[in-house]
């Protein structure tokens, strides 16, 4: 299976790094860490193993890639609008693509975009930071839940799950991709926005704090709201594990605390901004969700 | 001069204990401290002196301090509507009263009262922390400004003044309460708000956080709109000067963290929905303390 890889930052080049170990035939488009991956390689450490790659087909322009079988889009979704151009050159009769984004609206953008294409969603429940270009840090193993809306396509979803079991990725397949995705901004939603609103903090200061604990749940709590807002179900004792699974996670720094302390935009609508008003378009008012959503727009001076 | 002081929490005790030390008479309406103070007194450590009074004329009933000339006003704003009673049997003709409380609403709640007395407010630019019962820290020192709408009441300023000055309090006199108020708003809504709402922390530790400096900065470039939409005026390099003035407190915990610590409610509507919703009556928007109002109203579970 020839895979591209669009997005190399942490989550593109820890899975792009496990796939190519695993003997597949992987492809990076690569932008600020080229030089050095080009040189090095990747590194990877993880709780199941370290190791490096060399000989990483790197590129800097997506049409050199050529056509693949998969592309996996692990760009930030605030990068989305230039997906359409990025992907084009890579797709032929049959070309899967796998969104690895987090937040809402990036499954419905590319297949809007690409319409003639099966598109799954690949939700990753797992803690990773590039802590260095090319040095990709694993701290929870986590697993890839794999959803499309478009049914009967078995082989397919076989193919990619068969892809990310050779390289060692405990994979699942869910029915619903929509459920996936409310099922990660559960974490996503409180953790990532915390970090950054009480004040750069990584999520075992979040959990040593009541005030914010209490708001941990709160915001879990309307998430689940959220979902049920949408026809969608979960479990709402998935909030007491997730909270001790991130207990357990030590110092971690989520992905928009990342970005924003390297004065990026973070993903402010895809995780906050887009659940929120689709619970309130849906006559559901979620108020603390709300209120963080307004503290972290005032605070992503590079979001506008 | 016959003095009452109704709240006595850490301001009450300490401009109290001050006043009794330098032979005024003065008298305490006490609740939780009772037993404490009658017992052994008050104590105060300050900068400038450390000093414990004994013989404090300590009640648990309004109606047993009798007539007073000057009702000095230190209970919460969450217990103003207990006022109107509680101060009622301590009035006769030129007793002035004196409301050293934070936020907006106190002053014209007494007012309104009691309108054939004297209101002035008091505002005091200080770091008191009641650390157990009777025993009041300061940390930085300030100074108690005097302002009253009335004009013309010159010699009753310059009694409460000199009150002041006689207890080795630094007392200033202004024209207008207003002006005090909003000033005294430009620290208290940053670093009592922010204190809470980043997880139960401290001024130093709000100080050490980018992100949380820029919210401080931010809430308070709003106070001074709000100050203005009210004909006020604060000039803008207060911001630095205070910024700076916190650094040097050290580790202090602001009144209405203790306040949120001991589960009790804190000044929620005096010091930000109050200030809010009269910037929006002029037709001003202050986004940034409408999200901190909202997400503190989240987290005041005692508030409701």
């Amino acid at each position: 299976m020839r895979i591209g890889i669009v997005g190399s930052g942490a989550v593109g080049l820890y899975y792009g790094a496990r796939l190519q170990r695993s003997g597949q035939d992987v492809h990076f488009l690569l932008r600020k860490d080229y030089s050095a991956i080009m040189r090095s390689g990747i590194r990877v450490r993880a709780p199941d193993t370290s190791f490096q790659i060399g000989n990483v087909n790197g590129y800097l322009d997506a049409k050199e890639i050529g056509e693949v079988d998969l592309v996996v889009v692990s760009v930030k979704s605030t990068s989305n609008e230039e997906l359409p151009e990025l992907l084009q050159p890579m797709l032929k009769a049959g070309t899967i693509i796998l969104t690895l984004q987090n937040g809402l609206g990036n499954y419905e953008f590319l297949k809007a975009a690409f319409p003639a294409y099966l598109v799954y969603v690949g939700a990753c429940f797992v803690c990773l930071n590039r802590v260095a270009p090319g040095v990709v840090e694993n701290y929870y193993l986590g697993s890839v839940v794999l959803g499309s809306d478009k049914r009967g396509e078995r082989t397919q979803t076989d193919s990619i799950a068969k892809a990310l079991e050779l390289a060692r990725i405990q994979c699942k397949v869910s029915e619903n991709p929509h459920q996936l995705l409310w099922e990660k901004l559960l974490w996503n939603v409180p953790f990532n926005g915390l970090a950054i609103a009480a004040g750069e903090i990584s999520t075992d200061l979040i959990l040593s704090s009541e005030v914010l604990i209490g708001l941990v749940r709160g915001l879990m709590e309307e998430i689940v709201l959220g979902a049920e807002s949408q026809g969608l179900k979960i479990d709402a004792n998935t909030i007491d594990r997730l909270i001790k699974e991130t207990r357990s996670m030590g110092s971690y720094r989520p992905s928009s605390l990342v970005d924003f302390l390297e004065s990026k935009p973070f993903e402010l609508e895809s995780i906050w901004g887009e659940p929120l008003r689709r619970a309130m378009e849906s006559g559901v008012e979620l108020p603390k969700l709300e209120t963080l959503y307004r503290l972290l727009k005032i605070l992503c001076i590079p979001c506008d």
